[in-house]
């Protein structure tokens, strides 16, 4: 069984459920038509499961290395990595200016949801390029942005993001990292990061780390916080890597999943870097690079709930156990159904969301409205922690439904949930998104997330006649969730934070069952994708009252028991 | 950090909650008092913190192995080992008559608590040979009693289940090993078997094989089905291990988790056995072997819910991140506070569901009565599944709570996942086990659910006036349930089927509810328990309103997508 890309999934939710349509209006992005599309989706999704996927196996049994202070990749990455690059994939939303295609969010989103599900370990590589791209022509000055992005965008160079430190990886105010001028416009770095992705690697010609560090006049705190481009080899005068920089690779990391992805310590000592934005405005820049990346990590979820579901689904359809009908496979079993069934139902609802929240994304570029601005950074957040969640969800599902063989690592079903589970922790825990989710994104009193539920009451509304059995309880759902809403708003943030998980779940569970009934309105009320909306808001979207029933518990008696108690108890 | 054995909450759960004094009263147990509790739970205790525990890890780094067809057990695995058989732990439950302790199923039950937090692939070893215990005891001749049975009790020797093959999984019935009367009362026994938990081991001075084979004359399916007992040697006429039996193990499995277990691929070729009960009576042989083993296993996930809830704990008092009041610690954070106090408060609950249901099993055995025995096949599936199910998303959970750390190998906590995953599948899968519930444990039309919810309802009536708060809820529920339950016995088999998983989880929600209540109530009404018994009604117990919808919604709709339209959605 091999990875199969999901062209027609991701091609009927772009035109008939996330209205990607709308972007062709928009004149930064009339050129991407429906034959465009189809082209990028049909070489993209060839490549990942013709050249990358093949790579995903052999780089969890024989992880990247380190030798001699360089990173030495799994089998066959450095090829896969080439064709990447050399298929002009590793950041087709990058900018036209700098030799980038120019092309939607969306449709990299769509890309990094299936490089995903063909090789977590691998894709990570150019998922942190693409977050440099942003970082650097958002904020970098002309110079930087001459000199590397056109590298970085045609893969010869990599990019990664040197935030966390032993005692700084939730809290990044409370980093060490020092910059000190070094007189000639340049910087001394100086400092110890922790989880560097793809620190080294050595399918590309030098390696550029983006450093979170302190000025000397930096205040405590994130505010005294600069970035810095850090590469490991020097530019020369004419732009090709020169001298090695003052940084190396100290060790890398034992980990559960992602074993071909090299997790390194950096060391830092008195390297080389170039100011990235302004001075202490470091986090600013990081956030842009951050808030992409978001969604980026969010699909690696959603590419690994797909990957899971399309096995155990093979498997489900092959393997003959106990009397059944049917087709005489596992499949015709109600638990093996119900389970394969979910995996198809929340995949499809979480990948809506996430290519909801990429419109948005470029809807905002286009048209500079802060509405859509609003909307893309209300479903960030979700997209990040409910496609992780649900990627690990969906892997651990899959390994049951292959019974014993799941629990051997040959089958594959293993890997995806080791791989998948560390997207619920990096780019920001799965708690801080919600903790975003239920501050940040509410400062604006709730309205972001009004605009949208009356977007989801509108749909149901205009689906009762034709369905009106999955219409009634979203449109209950929506009602429900926006009394939490309106009631989280007026709360303390100490009572929001207690239920911030639940109510970013139940959101995502609202969200779902509405694309799920867009998809079975598109479909005409009748047919498979109605088939699965159905199981998706008779089955899962209840889940949500017993969320918003934690939500509205809010920090009541959560500190009732000290914490001597807790030990105690 | 290292596990520190839970004996005072051991202690008041069968004091306080699941009212182990009432086995006092009865004649078999009446030796059961307080003091021989105490002394047998210290004691075990320590064992698990000193001795086992510290063979955790190195069993994971080190794998055991096979060389020259022999299993080489992990490092300390012996040394570890040998204590327990020494202290006479590997089975306290086993008859008087052989050498056993003779004391209740429900002090067993602890222990394997405690031994599977400190080292799960290690305490399988002794799991099994329990399992076998039994099924000797109340299947075989005398004479294979005699021989066995103090050999296993003591230690010396240790029993597998040879059960699966590889077209035989969770149907056991479609098994093709042999069975052929060697004229002298002994059986050549033939056939490939995998999963073999345990296949050999390097401490024990015979390994004795439980295996499933066909006669010449067994019909097909579950009712041709003989047990015999295979040992790797052959006894001598002193019943001392002599020439080696025609039996081999040919590979063991490259798996998730639990590396130190062996699981073993064997090879049966015309290897000598003895019939264990009736000819074509395997598998009522093996039921019994199967079902206290299926509590066995329920205890590993709450043994491994306890360990990762402990590290996770400390782990959560001593990391500093953030601005936070009290310790400084990143515990002050509501997440997180939220996380570890779910921790908690669901291995409390499921703690509890295991030892009722071991106390179920002790009544059943020193009473006679049906009602005992019901109670405790009732609960048998729950304890497993969602002991299991729990112990698993508690390791999670704690991965979670770790941030970084978690998916770091070295740290500990994602071993937790690892090993316990795969409780979740043997021994019947967590599916098969609600299929249980709904079906066989529902031939009474539902009595012995209906006497449980009985006693909540009743329980929930005495603590109205005391804690209205905590009592209407689970009363409510328990009527939501009953409801659900009256609504379930109802249906065909299909109906119930798609909806098992989740009426077996609902079903867990209000046993765990009206244990943390009755803990609540012994203390009182006020103090910690009392805390964490209001954090579990109020924000966990609700999940049985949404798990009850899904129940009611049977096989409805759950075929509507043919299997090609799930291949094509």
């Amino acid at each position: 069984m091999t990875y199969r890309a999901p062209i027609a999934d991701l091609r009927f939710l772009l035109e008939h459920v996330v209205d990607f349509g709308k972007l062709r209006s928009t004149e930064l992005f009339s050129e991407a038509g429906e034959d465009v599309t189809d082209a990028i989706l049909t070489e993209a999704g060839k490549l990942c499961e013709e050249v990358i996927a093949p790579v995903n196996r052999p780089g969890d049994e024989t992880p990247s290395t380190l030798e001699n202070g360089q990173v030495r990749s799994a089998p066959g990455y450095a090829e896969a990595y080439r064709a990447i690059a050399e298929g002009g994939w590793v950041c087709v939303s990058a900018p036209a200016d700098y030799g980038g295609m120019g092309l939607p969010v969306t449709l990299q989103t769509a890309i990094n949801d299936m490089m995903s599900s063909a090789c977590l370990s691998l894709q990570l590589n150019p998922l942190l390029t693409q977050g440099q791209i942003e970082a650097l022509a958002a904020h970098a000055s002309d110079e930087i942005k001459a000199l590397y992005l056109p590298k970085l965008i045609s893969g010869e160079w990599s990019g990664t993001m040197n935030l966390t430190e032993p005692a700084a990886g939730s809290d990044v105010g409370a980093l060490t990292s020092k910059a000190e001028p070094n007189g000639d416009g340049t910087y001394a770095v100086t400092g110890q990061k922790i989880y560097i992705t793809w620190g080294d690697a050595d399918f590309v010609d030098n390696v550029c780390h983006l450093v979170l560090a302190r000025l000397p006049d930096g205040k405590p705190g994130t505010k005294g916080i600069s970035l810095f481009m850090v590469p490991r080899n020097l530019p020369d005068a004419d732009g090709a890597p020169g001298v090695a920089n003052s940084l190396k690779v100290v060790s890398l990391e034992h980990k559960l999943g992602i074993h071909g992805s090299p997790t390194c310590v950096m060391e830092f000592d008195g390297a080389t870097g170039w100011l990235v934005g302004e001075e202490h405005g470091g986090m600013a820049a990081m956030f842009t690079m951050m808030n992409n990346a978001r969604l980026g990590v969010g699909c690696q979820g959603i590419g690994i709930a797909e990957a899971a579901t399309q096995k155990a689904l093979a498997y489900a359809l092959e393997r003959k156990q106990g009397k059944v009908g049917g087709t005489g496979a596992i499949i015709e079993h109600a638990d093996v159904r119900r389970m394969v069934t979910t995996m198809k139902a929340e995949t499809f609802a979480v990948r809506a969301i996430a290519l909801a929240n990429a419109v948005a994304i470029d809807m905002g570029e286009a048209t500079g409205e802060e509405d859509w601005k609003a909307r893309a950074a209300l479903l960030t957040p979700i997209s990040k922690a409910h496609g992780t969640d649900i990627g690990h969800e969906m892997a651990q599902l899959g390994i049951q439904v292959h019974g014993g063989m799941g629990f051997i690592e040959e089958t594959g079903a293993a890997q995806f949930a080791r791989d998948v589970r560390v997207t619920q922790i990096y780019e920001g825990t799965n708690g801080i998104q919600a903790m975003d989710l239920v501050a940040r994104k509410m400062m604006d009193g709730g309205a972001a997330a009004y605009a949208l539920l009356d977007e989801v009451e509108a749909a149901a509304e205009a689906a009762r006649e034709t369905l009106p059995d999955l219409a009634q309880p979203i449109f209950n759902a929506a009602e429900n969730f926006r009394e939490a809403t309106e009631w989280l708003v007026e709360q303390e943030m100490q009572d929001r934070f207690a239920g911030c998980v639940a109510y970013l779940r139940a959101f995502a569970r609202v969200l779902g069952a509405h694309y799920h009934l867009l998809a079975a309105m598109a479909e005409g009320g009748s047919g498979p994708r109605t088939g699965l909306a159905r199981f998706f808001i008779k089955r899962i979207l209840p889940e949500h009252e017993s969320l918003i029933a934690q939500v509205r518990e809010g920090a009541e008696g959560l500190y009732d028991l000290s914490v001597e108690e807790l030990q105690a108890v």
